[in-house]
């Protein structure tokens, strides 16, 4: 018998909701029955969405509130005005155990700000991480920290190292993940302080963690590592910027097979094999940002993902709850403290 | 009457040298008949080749020497042993005004150093930066620091602003190129200290650019701007995700071509429309990174990079001459002063 588990949804949160997330709920009811949904928002709104879908009827609850939160408003605000909206309740939600996980598809920097806020830090975490999927040739990996943090220094990293390996191992079934930071150069003497420091660190081997030592910005969809570390500058640069090329070669591709009859024709034969390829780059298979190091699982879905995104956002969330995520987190932590002790010690000696 | 230019080649470096640099000369002297090369290398490994290549003899001069930097020496080593380098003399020959350019395709942390010592910082720059293009759906941009300068500030920034805002109007002919910032948001809140100084510097309009604002990493790729700034920590990891990302879809797109029959077939009708994404996308297109910031002009070509390569670097060298590049970026520089002394004055008064 499977535990039933409870996620509290920001109903109104993206560019298509509450439609997209009442769409999504509907797509990961059939992966996931064993999942309550609480929905943070409009009555008004979600009411006849949920009459125009019986099927998920019974295992949602409507928690209605009329604030939301636009993707203009900033956390400072949010987080001065915002207790009302529809994003602050879900997370409470986590934060009062009504909820197991939260998720949201709204203003990425105002749900950060709020998680630290409700649900605070994981003790030991001084700072929380985005962590992401990235397609590579060998399946797909981890990447942190996606942008909760423009700086960060050898400590930080190496907090990240140890989530982002919990995470890999949970979500997408690695038994010993490997981990790397990203430089500039494979070289010890390449790089700033942070990965530097980094690096040595994780080198000691103190802590029980596969490190493979840098890797660089190609090394990302080579799959060279499954665990990418990296600040959140970086890391959110790396990534955007790998979109931005995958869309590019969409487009020039599209405007290949339909700049003449003859291609046109090729596309259509080729068409089940192409089909196959933008399976395995489609961006909502990716979709689904954790927040790594909070007391408590909140997941980030894409502003402007569709149903199927949001219903793997959902997916991400109800994995890392039944894995006992936080819980592997925070034996992980420990061990990195008494490693720290023993290193501590032992060059007191 | 078109004068006639020098360019001096470290024939001894890169991966394939110096049979590609041979070869990359004799493609290039189609195109650039005016041209002068002095070749930096091994005299017994040089002559034969160019016993096989009697269609370059006449514009190339070989200079003797048996000293080389291979991929693995460390900057330092070259600086202190490498003075009888083919690098080494082949960037000493710009210094010494024989030759109007140097090309390498050797080892960049090298020829880097070798540069800054020996052809010295253009007065006024602080750092020199590495600049490369990029493909985009508007045709091409530039893009720096690519990995010079792990940290920069503010002031970095701005002179990378100046300098890849005139490379660009004369590598791509662009009448007025537009500036952005790469950040992690367009907000002007966003990011670290330094991209927001060099934000507000630029946004002063005391100097003339077009200052576009901060861009994102999926902007580069979308040709969101023509010039994109960042430090080289994050310029070289979005570059190269980047790339790897193209890596990563070409080979999906192959396995998918050879899957099936029909889509084999698909492929050759679709044939001649693909190649031209291939040409599109080709690295060697892009090949050719120039170091900006120095008292001479200096290419870094790619390290793997094959003959077609090899000579599109030495056409991005020779184009760089014949504009007068080094005197433009002067030029810029002085109207930057004359703004910071204008701005200070006002502040003053």
């Amino acid at each position: 018998m499977t535990t039933r588990l409870t996620i509290s949804l920001d109903a109104m949160g993206g560019d298509k909701a509450p439609e997209v997330v009442i769409q999504g709920v509907q797509i990961a009811r059939t992966r996931l029955p064993h999942v309550d949904f609480l929905l943070y928002g409009d009555q008004a709104r979600l009411e006849p969405l949920l009459e125009q879908a019986p099927d998920i009827r019974s295992v949602c609850t409507i928690c209605h509130t009329d604030q939301s939160v636009s993707g203009d408003d900033k956390p400072s605000q949010v987080l001065r005005q915002g207790r009302r909206s529809s994003m602050w309740l879900a997370v409470d939600a986590v934060a009062k155990g009504e909820a197991d996980a939260v998720v949201s598809a709204g203003n990425t920097g105002a749900l950060m700000a709020v998680s630290k806020f409700v649900l605070r830090m994981l003790p030991g975490i001084d700072r929380p991480a985005i962590a992401g999927f990235f397609p590579t040739e060998r399946g797909e990996s981890v990447m942190l920290d996606l942008g909760a943090n423009v700086e960060c220094d050898a400590r930080n990293l190496v907090e990240f190292a140890v989530m982002g390996e919990v995470f890999a191992r949970i979500v997408l079934g690695i038994e010993q993940p490997s981990v790397g930071i990203l430089n500039v150069g494979s070289e010890e003497l390449k790089g700033n302080d942070a990965v530097r420091g980094a690096a040595a660190a994780l080198k000691t081997g103190n802590l029980p963690i596969k490190f493979h030592g840098f890797v660089e910005g190609n090394d990302i969809a080579a799959g060279t590592v499954d665990v990418v570390v990296s600040d959140g500058f970086t890391g959110n640069i790396a990534l955007k910027s790998a979109e931005g090329l995958a869309r590019l070669y969409a487009n020039f591709l599209r405007d290949a097979f339909s700049s003449s009859w003859l291609s046109k024709l090729g596309y259509l034969l080729a068409r089940s094999a192409l089909v196959k390829v933008k399976m395995r780059t489609d961006p909502r298979r990716y979709n689904g940002a954790m927040f790594l190091g909070l007391s408590g699982i909140a997941v980030k879905s894409h502003g402007g993902t569709d149903a199927l995104g949001f219903a793997n956002a959902i997916g991400v969330a109800a994995e890392l709850v039944t894995h006992g995520f936080n819980e592997r987190i925070k034996r992980e932590l420990e061990r990195l403290h008494q490693a720290d002790e023993a290193s501590a010690q032992a060059a007191a000696i």
